[in-house]
């Protein structure tokens, strides 16, 4: 059953989803849970539904969100895992995945250039985001682990108006407070504006604010924007704020000769969150949090449990990892990327990531030529391609309010369209002043110039007669 | 191979560890990452040695953490989980795992006795309780989400000396500072005094602060103390403060008519950490975080991120769990747990929990019996147990701070020897002026007695000659 899951997710003529709204679909599965158990029989009928409901994420014309594919070293790297089901925090209980975690991580910082940097994975890229707030925090006021933030100046921090919406989480849990996440505007293209955030920082010193930490985005959620790194560190320099670099969505870049200038100044970064299951395609969950400076991480989120951590082991105590975390069980989470990086090597990763450019730019510049499609960033930086459609009824009109508003209704009309049928599934928001737009995520490693063709033809087929 | 490592998981005579110190494991694979891929031929290679050198978690002898087993129907919903790699923020790229999440944590609030409950399952024990932390103070000050920790008054917030480190590392990311987690001593048994309490609840308000919330366990780490919730539950409600219950580790024993009255109370808490990996067997992780009142979480969590969250999407989007979670991304860990409950129904569990305390009360009560071990509690309350054991050299002396700084040394010795052999593995800690003891964490639902005895004749070889 297991590979029939395998098989079909990379067969194009299959459907990426059988869509049931929540009503009928909790009609169609049992999923009740009673006093007494069901027979084998009726649990593999219920996995056969489960796997029938279920979206195929492997699926090429999977184009929802930032992760799509299933790599098979992968996904041997999560079954391999899943049997040795064990917690990461100390060498005693994953002798191997700690050794493991230090060469992918090392390799991770070497890549992105740091030099004797740490790091952990982390339950995903917001927790990441939280941990460089946190840490970052700490670093600038040790003071705040024991006394909290009652104890500190008042502080904000910077991130542009197109960055990822856990920097808004991660202010309102570390009690830093949403009004004091200050939002940077972006240029037409996505990227921070860093004239202003000069002004800001200054503007904020003047209302009595103490900026602690400017957060830069490599890979915009939606656009794909790439912040420009080095301005904004000479920022982080001059007003001694810490630089945290959020590639999780286009980190992947940095494996690539051809792209990773996109990321110039990372190495000047104080923290980094990078997600291999994004770009790089490993299986969920995989997200690495980087520091420059190593033993930092410990001193932030150390509690020295006496039960766990014991210092009278009869072992080096110092590859015990748990303390470094802000949980305390943790999944492993490297063997997956480990997997597929020594089936594969750094030039397996970069040809997979420079076919999800070349895609992605093989696709721009066709929609560039053709009635209908509107790009909303002619030049994409990452393989995020984003545009409207304009149905032809819609073609040559005054493009006034109600005509947006109108507009706006399209990518929605679309989507549901396609998904009925299973033919495809793309993301659509709006972004600022901009109505409802596609976004094609570029990830998977098979897709070819066919699949781009195949999302033209499929939007422009069902929004034909809008 | 795969199936190999179920099969010898539940193999007494296999080795738990095949123990290496890191500098000799780090020679023995080679983890190192190139350029080039290498071959499936020696990929394979490296996991057999991967296998080789990994704890067997789901080996009989392994008492070494609060999880432990290898159940097949666990495995199974991991494995067709990692297939079907998905996130669980949206309906949309979850469908069946929307439903089965409002299946399970319904049935985990029906058992905690909430009514109209809520829940979401957490990457881990920990980030649960943070979550307790975080709602918990959101209710009662919701300003704290836009304006900081500044705008609020002094808080703090009351757990016993004995509950988990993450209360503190939590009070220390949320900005309440580790000054502000205010320790109730416990009685011998581990248990809160609750009397001291309320004093200290008293003597908190007299010195300016507001006390918001009490953690109480159920469970406790090393002792697996249950707090008496129904005390702690009046004195919140005098107070007007949040009642968190950690049952992270003894929650299973809701589960069991025979002993769920330790838990007695637990339906008049806030919110509820609850992980089924622990106690009920699932596959790590699958960690509970429950709250009595609907919509509180989506409203302390919620950042409307536009690009995910759409409201104008053509079906139900108050299915779409994603903005109830700190994270974004969220692995699916439900489908581990349902596979298990589906298959055994209630009953099922309640065999295996039954079983878990029948044995330690096996072990409880044969180590009264024997020379050399000495309980830490004569009754545990849940299915940890605690001892020293004393070797035939040092019975009969007299017992003097010597003494006693010599015991502490026998456990990590007997278990560097267990270790090395491959033989058990139990944990060990000191706990307030106890010295270093041997804490038995029965969970694995194979256990029998014959298994109990090994380890009394275990560690009395081992320490035989100390």
């Amino acid at each position: 059953m297991l590979k029939e899951v395998v098989e079909k997710s990379g067969d194009v003529s299959s459907k990426v989803i059988d869509f049931k709204h929540p009503k009928e679909l909790q009609k169609l599965i049992n999923l009740s849970l009673e006093d007494r158990g069901v027979t084998d029989d009726t649990l593999l009928q219920c996995c056969e539904q489960i796997i029938q409901y279920s979206v195929k994420t492997g699926h090429p014309h999977f184009f929802n969100q930032l992760f799509s594919g299933l790599d098979r070293y992968g996904l041997a790297g999560s079954w391999l895992t899943e049997v040795l089901n064990t917690s990461q925090y100390t060498y005693e209980v994953a002798p191997v995945f700690t050794l493991m975690e230090q060469v992918v991580l090392g390799e991770m910082c070497k890549v992105v250039g740091f030099k004797n940097g740490d790091g952990i994975f982390c339950p995903g890229g917001s927790v990441s985001n939280i941990c460089g707030l946190n840490v970052a925090r700490f670093k600038k006021f040790p003071a705040v682990k024991a006394q909290g933030m009652q104890a500190l100046p008042k502080l904000c921090i910077f991130t542009s108006e197109q960055s990822h919406y856990s920097m808004k989480k991660g202010a309102a849990l570390i009690g830093l407070g949403l009004d004091n996440v200050r939002l940077v505007p972006c240029d037409s293209r996505g990227k921070m504006d860093t004239e202003a955030l000069g002004k800001l920082t200054e503007q904020a010193k003047a209302e009595g604010f103490t900026p602690y930490l400017v957060n830069a985005t490599g890979g915009t959620t939606v656009l794909g924007a790439y912040d420009p790194i080095v301005e904004i560190a000479d920022i982080c320099e001059k007003y001694d704020m810490w630089l945290h670099v959020d590639v999780c969505w286009g980190g992947g870049a940095l494996l690539s000769a051809k792209h990773r200038a996109l990321l110039d100044g990372i190495e000047r970064a104080d923290s980094v969150a990078w997600n291999p299951h994004k770009m790089m395609g490993a299986p969920l969950q995989c997200c690495a949090f980087l520091t420059k400076e190593t033993g930092i991480l410990q001193q932030a989120h150390s509690a020295n449990a006496s039960y766990l951590f014991q210092q009278d082991k009869f072992y080096d105590v110092s590859y015990d990892t748990g303390d470094k975390s802000l949980q305390c069980g943790r999944k492993v989470d490297v063997l997956k990327v480990w997997m597929m990086w020594k089936a594969k090597g750094h030039a397996g990763f970069e040809a997979k990531i420079n076919n999800a450019f070349a895609m992605a730019g093989y696709l721009t510049e066709k929609l560039k030529t053709l009635d209908g499609f509107r790009l909303i960033n002619p030049e994409p930086e990452c393989t995020n391609v984003c545009f409207w459609f304009i149905p032809p009824s819609m073609r040559g009109e005054e493009e006034d309010a109600a005509w947006w508003q109108k507009l706006g209704k399209v990518a929605p009309n679309i989507k549901e369209q396609m998904v009925m049928k299973g033919t495809m599934m793309i993301g659509y928001q709006p972004l600022g002043d901009k109505v409802n737009f596609f976004r094609v995520v570029v990830s998977n490693e098979k897709l070819t110039t066919a699949d781009m063709d195949f999302i033209i033809d499929e939007i422009a087929g069902c929004g034909q007669n809008l």
